[in-house]
């Protein structure tokens, strides 16, 4: 298999775009297909100040190398959650992320959830039970909050997150699976600004595959977290990840069509906006200021002021 | 494993209802559930003219079985296509077909395409290119003009085919990987009738199993055509079956509960009408009278006016 671009042995063969690509040329290729995304979905430009929320995961550190690599300046945001298994899960990926940003000279601001609210997420998840056996639902509850909280705060205009093609599918297949109409309709790659003062959010990463982004990550040298976080184990979004790579082996671009064809047909109109008139129903929480659905306090601070 | 009804020895375990049923009982619940389907999405009462789809499959035959246990009078209608490959499939299906309506005392109306217009369908795709290697958007367009030609001259008000719920959940993934916005609108157990004559279409067994009704059929003593059509091998609609009765298997209900939080996020509203405004822009075709998108000729007699 030989580059496309300038015929020298190829590392990798991306079947769904007809494209094999060199080492050189595919670490030119990522940050391309990531401009394009950025620009057409009108993510954000060289005036925005953003800011990269960064898990020592591949993909986020990946995004903030793409981001610098494309002349954009992005600060970083790590939320130390707590998760403190056999291995020291959210130790470990702090020590990825940190090293990350010391070497590429970035700057990293670091919110640790113990010290700042007295517990780990899997302590509240036990405290209210939220999670029963997982804290997976306190976990998308406080970094949903915390994100903000810093972006604003500090005076960020965007949230960049690392999701690719492979997260964002396998989100989409567990809503379209289940017809959650609210779901749908909020489903995509530019979550805007919120009147109530939230950063926009941004996923540059949809549309490149999670295989792409571990080449990238390799090619390029970044040191990250290879264990995925313990509580994912076993989860419905990784069992739906297996279905859609199963797809992807038979039909090359079943992912990328799933997506695409699903932006294109909610652009066209296919959903009704009437669905989405809670929107205009939100309220700032009383005591953190955030958007809420009722009025008095969010859910993020009923969970931990109301202790 | 016992009958949740009698105690006695269960023939069938439905994973999904958490419901095993001896013979007796099994063969009573299928008209129940056929039954709540027709009055839950308002199909039809017994003051309508009921004209059946059978192709002297397993589904159309048990249908045609079940309305008469349940005290409908329907006829049938079945449209030899002149499917003729090694095991004469189209003669076999006839076959079937004609014995069941002979046994049960049944009116069938029988419609040879090569009788009426001169060629099967397979040699209609041949020439038209339509179809490449397989014929099968022809005969969807043939059954259909067919179906609708025979009901609208014998005054039926009703036309009822046997697709199953794994039929639907088929046709409706291979709609939501691709997100066919039209298709998604229409998709429904219940078409009503056209402005321009067409009878009311209805699906009743479009919440029972493929499992469920083959077991039916079994069970009852009925004769079908057990061969699949030929054509339908390699299918993407055979794929798709195979991929949700994977994850059905993972995740028992997991068909039933696509397809109904599909028809509930319809109803409440998700889709948007305002996609569907081209059903309004439906012309009666200068030949046969039936609905079609643009003046003149509608698809079918253009194919087979038209030479």
């Amino acid at each position: 298999m030989r580059c496309r671009k300038c015929g020298e042995k190829a590392c990798i063969n991306m079947r769904q775009h007809k494209l094999a690509l060199c080492k050189t040329h595919f670490l030119d290729w990522v940050p391309d297909q990531v401009e394009h995304a950025i620009k057409k979905y009108s993510m954000f430009t060289h005036h925005d100040r953003l800011l990269v929320a960064v898990s020592g995961g591949k993909d986020s550190l990946s995004l903030w190398d793409i981001l610098r690599h494309l002349g954009y300046s992005a600060d970083g945001l790590y939320i130390g959650l707590g998760i403190d298994d056999s291995v020291s899960y959210s130790d470990k990926s702090l020590e990825y992320t940190r090293r990350f940003a010391q070497e590429q000279n970035l700057m990293l601001h670091i919110v640790d959830i113990k010290a700042e609210y007295g517990e780990t997420i899997t302590a509240v998840a036990m405290r209210t039970h939220r999670g029963h056996y997982k804290p997976c639902s306190v976990c998308g509850l406080v970094k949903r909050h915390e994100m903000n909280r810093i972006a604003h705060q500090n005076n960020y205009s965007v949230l960049l997150t690392g999701h690719n093609l492979d997260d964002e599918t396998a989100i989409l297949f567990g809503n379209t699976i289940n017809w959650l109409g609210n779901y749908l309709i909020h489903q995509s790659p530019v979550l805007e600004a919120n009147k109530l003062g939230l950063a926009r959010k941004v996923k540059p990463l949809c549309r490149i595959y999670e295989r792409e982004m571990a080449a990238y990550a390799l090619l390029r040298g970044i040191n990250y977290i290879h264990e995925e976080c313990p509580f994912s184990i076993d989860s419905t979004s990784i069992y739906h990840k297996e279905l859609l790579n199963n797809l992807e082996t038979d039909r090359p671009g079943a992912k990328l069509n799933f997506y695409l064809s699903f932006l294109r047909a909610k652009k066209d109109g296919l959903f009704s906006s009437a669905t989405d008139e809670n929107a205009e129903l939100l309220h700032a929480c009383s005591e953190c200021g955030q958007p809420t659905t009722a009025p008095g306090l969010c859910a993020f601070c009923r969970m931990f002021v109301s202790t």
